[in-house]
């Protein structure tokens, strides 16, 4: 299973999944036996696994130490990808706090500003002058950056990390960056996840909708 | 055209529209035209407008004043949707000041804590005890909650948001909510955003991903 076939969705089910495995003690479990332990679709479930692992066999299952070896090695849990945080503002700091990152082998390493009173380099997560950005990204080989600065630094502060070697920017600023070849950019519109939520809820849909 | 009929995508354009059309005099326009000014592919813009409008017209575009009436309309400029914030800190705070909710008509009317030190009820944007929440909710009207507390509150959050007649809720905590039949729930999971952006990018996908 490459990883990079995996769907958001499932990919989001995955550290779910290890949990519960991780407490078990079983040599074998199965999709239907997990589902109702966790109030999930058998159907999803019995997906999800045949996509992290072909180790599956009717009437048995699963077995649950190999489950856990694949989920370890998808959820990149072996590999710890490096991010650096540009903006250590209100959003960029709920970014460096947010918890959950590590379920996906995600590690902020540190955050960065221009402004001297954010500062802070002693903490376990540095917030760092963002004139050490590029130099920083480049030493500890940074691959992923996010940009939590006011629009008008956006572009700037893109630049800075593509110049350290950043090849993924994750985009909270509501500016359309322009970044050569081989660099992609996610931009996040928050306002629009709300008004997509709104639509739906218009909609009369009720239920539960996963970004 | 019915708002719910909009994909999350086109919804993310409009505003954009809206902008081109404004600073305009002209009494027409045509898709083509804004594709070019505005550096977009004149499918996704001819297909965007199509669902906006039924009156444009081939060789001559769309009545300019219409279209704008139209997006209006679809982005709620007309009538105001307001939200309210449940939990003050870093996370909360950022939602609180992102600009980009009046786009869609969005309104943060409040936000609410337990925490004495993140009160400020003077504020333009006033952040009040959480014990006043429910009610605030219902004498406003207010039918849009946002979760941005720890998962361990995330719960009783949401049901004095319900409580208050709230029935769509943006949820930040890492938490799978319950709630009666008629309330939509959205889970944010941010980890997971970024845990995608680097499949994509490990993909090797150059480009644009806008979530």
């Amino acid at each position: 299973m490459k990883k990079s076939n995996l769907s958001r969705a499932t990919l989001g089910r995955l550290p779910a999944y290890l949990r519960y495995l991780q407490d078990k003690d079983d040599e074998y479990v199965s999709a239907a036996e997990m589902a109702r332990a966790m109030n999930m679709c058998e159907v999803t479930v019995r997906k999800d696994l045949s996509r992290v692992s072909s180790e599956g066999r009717p009437k048995v299952g699963y077995p649950r130490r190999e489950l856990i070896s694949n989920l370890d090695e998808l959820l990149g849990k072996r590999n710890r990808v490096d991010v650096v945080v540009a903006g250590a503002g209100k959003l960029g700091q709920a970014l460096m706090r947010y918890r959950g990152f590590e379920d996906f082998g995600l590690h902020i390493l540190a955050g960065f500003d221009c402004e001297a009173s954010r500062l802070n380099p002693h903490s376990d997560c540095p917030v760092l002058p963002v004139e050490e950005m590029s130099e920083f990204c480049r030493t500890h080989g940074v691959r992923v950056g996010v940009i939590a600065v006011p629009e008008g630094s956006a572009q700037t502060v893109c630049d800075t990390l593509v110049e350290g070697g950043v090849t993924a920017i994750w985009n909270f600023a509501s500016y359309s960056l322009k970044t050569p070849r081989g660099v992609t950019v996610q931009s996040e519109n928050l306002a629009l996840s709300l008004a997509h939520l709104c639509l739906a809820n218009g909609k009369g849909n009720d239920g539960r909708i996963q970004t």
